[in-house]
């Protein structure tokens, strides 16, 4: 994995957030995934260890909880 | 202000996310700083909006709280 992932669910809080992390990384190095749409991908966030998002997970397999949207629990319903 | 400054206490959270921002962002483009340490700069992150640490001031004056080391208050004692 060389990219990182930007995960979010569409709050104002995680669009501030992605608006800063794609200026910091550059667009071209991150890839951008919206929970609350792309629900099949919430499994695959979880288990890399996001609790709330927005989160980054970097390419060595971190997880940075970036300010606080929205819990996982809250993006499952 | 075109780097961004990247606020921290030392804690084991903290190195972790510093370690994860330097690979992420270069760094050439971040200033590293210990508020434990340099205790004169602790009124300037608060002004800043920096309310626990690691975090990050991006250059356009956003904070990104990363993860959770210490609050501002605990680092002031």
């Amino acid at each position: 994995m060389t990219k990182s992932i930007f995960y979010h669910a569409g709050c104002p809080v995680c669009l501030s957030a992605e608006h800063d992390i794609i200026q910091l990384i550059g667009a071209e190095n991150v890839e951008l995934v919206h929970i609350g749409q792309d629900r099949n991908r919430i499994e695959e966030a979880e288990q890399a260890g996001v609790k709330s998002v927005p989160a980054l997970l970097t390419p060595n397999g971190n997880v940075l909880h970036i300010n606080f949207g929205a819990s996982l629990n809250d993006v499952k319903g």
